[in-house]
């Protein structure tokens, strides 16, 4: 069993080519005392990585050069030596992008593919799910009626954010690029605007849409985005930042908002956070969505690509937009 | 009795330049039914005022062209039709910049110049003092015993977040321009330790002083000093919002910070806020900071100009730094 890997070769200036990883084809590693040798069916694409690829201090050390990239997986047990895990066992861990990895028992989620399907799992189930439930209802301080404003909103985060809120009875409107997305947010998720980015006047529209103000902006993409939200607020607003994908490729300065001062005008609040401090209650969590999906109230979507050869591409896709919901690498 | 009168002529563009008011001398006002007749004797200055003689929306409409310059001040009664003022009485209100105003009761609040100087009730027991107060225990949420840096340090505002936060046990970190402000805030206010921006590398002083990070950056001037105190934030810092002095003179668009993502990072948060938003509770305030003050662990200091022509210079100094503490026009 040969194990294909793509490892950090180089730190990415601005957007990420084909030799910032290296491809290697390697032996495919023993399990030891206590560990599990795991089998990668699907590896999470998220905008997180290309911070990972930085040096410098961050909410998580930086991939090392010659390191196998990072990235969330879901799959299946080959051989173990924990007794709680055995051959054919579906989990979900932190397998990097390649075919095999070692891991220990405490760092597997044991998952079922009958309950939804296995991509499921690294989207509505996963990070990017428990990154919309957090951030939306503990940092967003969420209440049931309000105007909720969130970018990124065809992605993995974005549609749950937006789902979510709907849920709590509130105003959504979902910020996306092309009018394909914003169909699908209003006609699929249910969001009761969307505003195309691309070709409509971001803080025009959203006045339009939220004439009272903005109670909670959801950021996963800061700079210009982020200051037409930051124009739109309602008095104590909550704007849960999760990310920047617009700043994440620049070459110079991340563009700050240069209208932060509405955060005064409007006693309004900023407040970064990372999902991992969550993980004590995941698991709970995870319930709640996934009693939501069965009841068909939230909706999974995935982009899925076949071949792990295609990841330094695949993964162009996050910045480029060409992709709906989750986007996966099948292995 | 004349009436010396700065009416607001036109709106700057960059720093305030005399002919942005126009002096006059009108006659004094006669107070109607329920009003009162009010001669100042002390004219706040604040750096809000800049932005008061800005158009657009903020938190309190602009002052109008032609209107008097907006300004809080402490005078004495001169003729009351209100039973429960009567003349002689000390009083602080919102006068504007001129001898004598004509208020409402219910717009006034009575002092004792026998308990502390009346220049005293514009500063440490004014709005300042409110701001600070409420801007670092409530937006703040601050904690005995944590690190906490606050800029414009020995202004109206930061030398008393200083002091109260000394009073909770907590270590603090003042910036000031100059070593004579530097010196002030160790040698009178206890400080435990200073940076002088005008000639301290700011982001490497703060490190040194805090190199566990920051609990809470109480931000008083925005710009570069924002950024480098978002360089040095402790984990779930605190971030409250009060001015941006450094950035109301601009011409261009204000500075941004560029390292907001040290939100992310440190899972932080910025908050804006307001003081009058707090009103109802000025006096519980107020009375907690006078016991402070009778015993000796609140200081006050005010720089006091004399004659209410100078004031269009006099204000100057707010951007200049040529004053200590809270700085008070004399009618």
């Amino acid at each position: 069993m040969k194990n294909r890997q793509f490892l950090l070769a180089a730190r990415p200036k601005g957007l990420p080519v084909r030799t910032d990883w290296d491809y290697v084809e390697t032996d495919t590693p023993e399990p030891g005392e206590g560990e599990v040798l795991v089998q990668t069916h699907y590896i999470s694409l998220d905008p997180a990585m290309r911070g990972w690829m930085n040096e410098g201090k961050s909410y998580i050390r930086p991939v090392n050069i010659g390191e196998v990239m990072r990235a969330g997986t879901a799959g299946q047990v080959v051989k173990s030596n924990d007794p709680k895990f055995k051959e054919g066992d579906y989990v979900t861990g932190n397998g990097g992008v390649q075919d095999y990895h070692i891991a220990k028992g405490k760092h597997l989620i044991k998952v079922d593919p009958n309950l939804v399907p296995l991509p499921t799992y690294l989207g509505v189930l996963g990070m990017p799910g428990m990154t919309a439930y957090f951030g939306i209802i503990e940092v967003g301080a969420l209440k049931e009626g309000e105007t909720v404003l969130v970018s990124g909103a065809a992605g993995a985060v974005g549609s749950v954010v937006g789902q979510i809120a709907k849920i709590k009875n509130c105003t959504v409107i979902g910020i996306a690029g092309g009018p394909d997305k914003c169909q699908y947010l209003i006609d699929e998720l249910g969001f009761d605007a969307a505003i195309d980015y691309k070709n409509e006047h971001v803080r025009k529209t959203i006045r339009k849409h939220a004439p009272e103000g903005v109670d909670v902006y959801f950021d996963n993409v800061g700079g210009n985005i982020l200051e037409a939200a930051l124009s739109n607020l309602a008095m104590h607003a909550r704007i849960p930042i999760c990310g920047a994908i617009s700043q994440y490729n620049n070459t110079t300065a991340i563009q700050g908002p240069r209208n932060y001062l509405s955060l005064l005008v409007h006693r309004a609040r900023m407040e970064g956070f990372v999902v991992f401090d969550y993980q004590d209650r995941y698991m709970q969590a995870a319930q709640e969505m996934a009693a939501w999906m069965m009841a068909g109230k939230l909706k999974n979507k995935e982009t899925i690509v076949e071949g792990i050869e295609t990841f330094p591409d695949t993964m162009l896709r996050l910045f480029s937009g060409e992709k709906m919901g989750k986007l996966v690498l099948k292995a």
